[in-house]
């Protein structure tokens, strides 16, 4: 049985400074940093073996590469062209999974500092891990009060997903691109994938915060491992009546489930959700009050980890 | 006018690590380490000048110190004695303000890690910052749903109280003693600060997480600047209805107001508000969707601010 904190660890599991500056800086020390020409500081991580099997094809040249340093940073020309043709080709060539199974026409934003010259260019979705630049998203908890205590709507995704499939997830989930506003995205997103109205969502969905990571992924997520994915999810709660019934429309979801607290603990404690999605989960227990100081030993830390700083600009 | 993110910036002014690891590493060095024997890791920051005070007086031997890491660690003998007795023979001499002003006869837990054989001690509370240790509080903030809108109260300190006499703060808020569980000071400090009955707290008040942050104090603290706070706030929301009027009680507030949500943020912009009460109220703000990424531009980075990861055991 995984306690809380084992959750956490599990997803967010790229190691801290303070924690172990060793450990930490060895790590580090291992990627690529992504950089953007005229800005400061580094947008990505990429590892050594992606690195190699990029750059191993022939269109070096529109790539400068410091190698004590080891930043990468796009060329001369439009740097956001430089990326889409990079990511493109490797697709052609077959050369990652991630590009074959998971590419999907969806840009992805890469946030400057606040500095004007720094402006957002995008990259597609696919292609994110491998660069490992931060990704956004939305997850809501859908869940209601009735005379047994709170219930809380839970789907599980479609056996062949290629990522996680046949796990437990947030009740509405989706990545945001290029230009989305979380709370549009959320409305989008509940329609496609738990048959939620526009007109209900848009007035009883709340606003609660965000969960942000450093995830270093494994096999479950399919494609290359050992890839970093810095994620921040823009959290909402929806508290609905008993006539509300999420259903399932694309083929995202195979069915809904309306579970107690104590189920949902109980799947969490048993590794059946998606591990980023238990974080959501931790973090709308926190906020309602279900864990605390007095119940969770390790409360403090959990909370912390739940909101990582970003080591890349976030807006 | 203070952005939110300024704000943040105030109190949780610490450098990190990721945003610039030469300042982290040129501040960090210059501290004093406190360790514990038998134990991993440090517990506590102490500046350069806190050091060369405390230890040109001679009672020197019942201290560890390696000059070269700059590790401090308690001698032959009980931990806990040795800094008590340091931290009132410095107290008698008038080595320090906070010493002399501050002294409070409260014991505050320095936690080890879950290794059994770190058990936790106990510092005097005026001492915490000397050694830069973590210390915790509870801090709620009570709130009503009028036809208007939202209203808070909030009250304002004492002009003569050592600590920002004269600003704003948080509805109640309170330090937690060793041992103490942070609900039940709750309770405790809304009958002494607020005058609000504990059947009423006991029943309404909903613990919502935690606030952390690591401040380094200037001059309105009181006392030595430079000192080093690690702070983790347990949060409580508490709705009430407009019968319910919080009433100083004790001599920390001068008086109660209502203000609704656009004054709180106004007053929050114009510095009004004690910096870490502000953080307290930006968390309030993110969790009731009043701060959200579509009206506040470092969303991401203000809710991961509010909530830092301790360099220090915390449980």
């Amino acid at each position: 049985m995984k306690s809380n904190l084992d959750l956490v660890n599990e997803t967010d599991n790229f190691p801290y400074y303070e924690d172990n500056p060793e450990k930490y800086t060895k790590l580090r020390s291992s990627y690529w940093e992504l950089h953007l020409r005229g800005g400061s500081g580094p947008r990505g991580y990429m590892p050594q073996y992606v690195f190699e099997k990029f750059f191993e094809m022939p269109w070096v040249a529109a790539w400068d590469m410091d190698f004590g340093r080891k930043t990468l940073t796009p060329g001369p020309g439009c740097q956001e062209d430089i990326i889409r043709q990079e990511l493109e080709q490797a697709r052609e060539k077959g050369v990652f999974e991630v590009l074959k199974t998971g590419w999907r026409n969806e840009l992805y934003p890469i946030y400057g500092h606040n500095d004007p010259s720094e402006k957002t260019i995008s990259m597609e979705r696919a292609g994110s891990a491998l660069f490992g630049i931060n990704s956004y998203g939305v997850h809501m908890t859908v869940y209601l009060n009735t005379t047994e205590g709170m219930k809380i709507w839970v789907p599980r995704r479609t056996k062949n997903k290629q990522t996680y499939g046949g796990y437990l997830d947030n009740t509405v989930a989706g990545g945001l691109c290029t230009g989305e506003q979380p709370f549009e995205c959320m409305i989008r997103e509940c329609a496609e994938e738990a048959s939620l109205p526009e007109h209900l969502v848009r007035s009883n969905a709340k606003p609660c915060g965000t969960v942000s990571y450093i995830h270093i992924r494994d096999e479950r997520a399919g494609g290359e491992t050992g890839l970093v994915q810095p994620e921040c999810q823009h959290v909402y709660d929806m508290e609905v009546g008993a006539d509300v019934i999420p259903k399932p429309c694309d083929n995202e979801v195979e069915d809904f489930y309306l579970l107690t607290v104590k189920q949902v603990q109980e799947a969490l404690a048993e590794g059946q959700f998606k591990p980023n999605c238990a974080l959501v989960l931790l973090d709308f227990f926190v906020r309602h009050g279900i864990l605390k100081g007095e119940n969770e030993p390790d409360y403090i830390e959990i909370v912390s980890r739940l909101h990582r700083k970003m080591p890349f600009p976030t807006s």
